[in-house]
């Protein structure tokens, strides 16, 4: 196992006006670190970090995603992940619900708990839950030593680094590292991939640190989408698939630190109810990377514009047909699409970043919140 | 099988000042249609019109509910009833999602689609798709004769009667009540609960319209809530466990109709970001009706009591401890715990009716919505 080390000086803000923003900045490190050592003659191997033998694995029958915020939204995206590549059932649950809910678990159940500092009270009383019915718990976090390191039968670790803004950037998207290694891990041990298709997969792993820096490098567009919403009080996230996912945590980001009243919303569900609510101007943050869904998204995008929003579109590079349909546009690098949500969730980390530096307030520290969550 | 006949006449405003209005004062009524003809000897009995056998409904492993808008929040209350009732598994999707991403389908699962018109056009699609899977799908619909009706290999109509009105009430209550038969039946047969059990629930549920009407009574507390919130445009609804699928849907139908930003959170989750938005007099509403996650609910008051939020609470008939922290109450009849959402979305109707008529608006046909979506 690869262990990194840091301490306090590496904490420091290290030329950045905010921790957010080194944050956001030390993601591809934080990637690249998160992914070294698992990766054997390009194929995912967990076997020195996960003690569950093949034959445990093929037995699980359903999976337990149970995390709170930031880490939840990881979960939703977990569900995506482990459904798609090893076909097992997952559910995902919010902690502070999942443990009063009396969860079906069995001994076939596996309970995944993520929690960057793994003292999340809701997360640790869920994780104990879960194995006094008998489930195993594997955990995602980047504490070595937390509770939940210590206490979960299995340990993922996340080698983000220290995270010191309240909001949450670098720890969120190493979790997505760590989910997808345990996907490609799982697709592996049950035969559910090729091993073509792991390997391109674990290739494509690889170069997402390339891709996220890249994403980082136009924060001019950015910063002219952010004085675009610094002075609404109300706007929208919408997209589909994998793209709902990566904009409820967008959507998460804006809230927490420009205290904008933001909500993400499944595309196709908009007409169900909100779309009352899109008036003149009204902004609605678009994410359309996903291609199998890419013209029902456009739909979408198109009944909003016709009732006067304001739509920032985000893209893949080389897009010609979103750009048509939006007011702005942002690209980000293609990637696998299971994979996009690491480089997708970049420029709306950078959009609730500079909102709420144009709007004058507390990045690092916002009001109300707690970097850990302790108490239930 | 009991037939409800309807017609042009019966589907007048009778009296009342919109269809809305008349359509949640029917919704006692639209609970005794729904029941009439299920119960025998005191037990629900589904048997002539669920041609599943004994067998096959032993044989389900797992339960997919999905809807579109007011119909997924009845799944959402779907999933509670059948796990905790039969023990079985439940996904509970948005049509527009769960079409598109390839979700886990064998023949031992029963996909259970839910709209009102049987016309929904992303629900219909995600019924072809299950059943093109090799899944049983049961229809829970409002109108004989619709393409929900005529697809589904199993169907459990709601007795609702013709709802005029875009924001959906009485269609909402009845469908619960087709839930709660189901997962009875299903619990019956499965033998998950004992007989007296069952009766108890059984006798229950036919007590309901009697509580929704007692519910409908005091709708001068809720004009003065309405009096309260109508001048903001931001609100938050929280609650916990069933009472969260509940604030769902007093928050959509809020939005639908008054065009307020309310938005629904799971009282716990509240700290992991989103309690950055709660400020000096905004109101939050507070549905706490399970007597075992009170105390947590209560917790959770004080914390955005703490931040300065003005807190309208609901709460059970003969509570003393949440109107101790909140600002204004309003209570509703006792009922067992799974059947509380069917007593508590009645105030929250009655909200955003209230609230819609307040601000001057179209309350049967609120700006950019449709009755039945049948586009995708």
């Amino acid at each position: 196992m690869l262990h990194v080390k840091w301490d306090a000086v590496t904490a420091e803000k290290g030329g950045y006006e905010h921790f957010m923003l080194k944050e956001i900045h030390e993601q591809p490190k934080a990637i690249r670190d998160t992914l070294a050592g698992r990766i054997k003659e390009g194929i995912v191997d967990l076997s020195q970090e996960i003690s569950l033998t093949a034959e445990e694995l093929n037995g699980i029958d359903r999976i337990h995603f149970v995390a709170c915020g930031t880490a939840y939204h990881a979960g939703l995206i977990g569900k995506a992940v482990v459904e798609r590549l090893a076909r097992i059932p997952v559910e995902v649950d919010v902690a502070s619900e999942y443990r009063y809910r009396n969860p079906i678990i069995t001994p076939s159940t596996l309970v995944v708990v993520v929690s960057q500092s793994g003292e999340t009270a809701d997360t640790l009383a869920a994780l104990r839950e879960a194995q006094k019915a008998g489930a195993k718990v594997l955990g995602i976090t980047n504490v070595v030593g937390s509770s939940v390191a210590r206490e979960a039968d299995e340990v993922l670790m996340t080698w983000a680094g220290p995270e010191i803004a309240v909001a949450s950037t670098k720890a969120y998207t190493s979790q997505l590292i760590a989910i997808y290694l345990f996907g490609l891990y799982l697709a592996r041990i049950r035969g559910t991939r090729s091993e073509a298709q792991l390997k391109e997969a674990t290739e494509e792993l690889l170069r997402l640190p390339e891709k996220v820096d890249n994403a980082l490098s136009d924060a001019d567009t950015i910063k002219q989408f952010a004085e675009q919403i610094k002075n609404h009080d109300n706007l929208f996230f919408i997209g589909r698939g994998l793209d709902h996912a990566v904009v409820m945590e967008g959507s998460l980001k804006l809230k927490e630190i420009s205290y904008i009243h933001s909500e993400a919303y499944a595309a196709g569900e908009l007409k169900h109810g909100t779309l009352a609510l899109i008036e003149e101007g009204i902004p609605v943050i678009a994410l359309a990377t996903q291609q199998d869904i890419f013209d029902k998204m456009v739909s979408n995008i198109i009944e909003v514009k016709a009732r006067g929003a304001h739509v920032l579109g985000l893209a893949q590079d080389g897009d010609t047909e979103l750009t048509k349909s939006v007011d702005e546009v942002f690209t980000i690098p293609q990637t696998l699409p299971l994979f996009t949500p690491v480089v997708a969730v970049i420029p709306l980390q950078l959009l609730a970043y500079y909102t709420s530096v144009a709007r004058g307030l507390n990045v690092d520290k916002p009001r109300n919140l707690a970097k850990s969550v302790t108490v239930e």
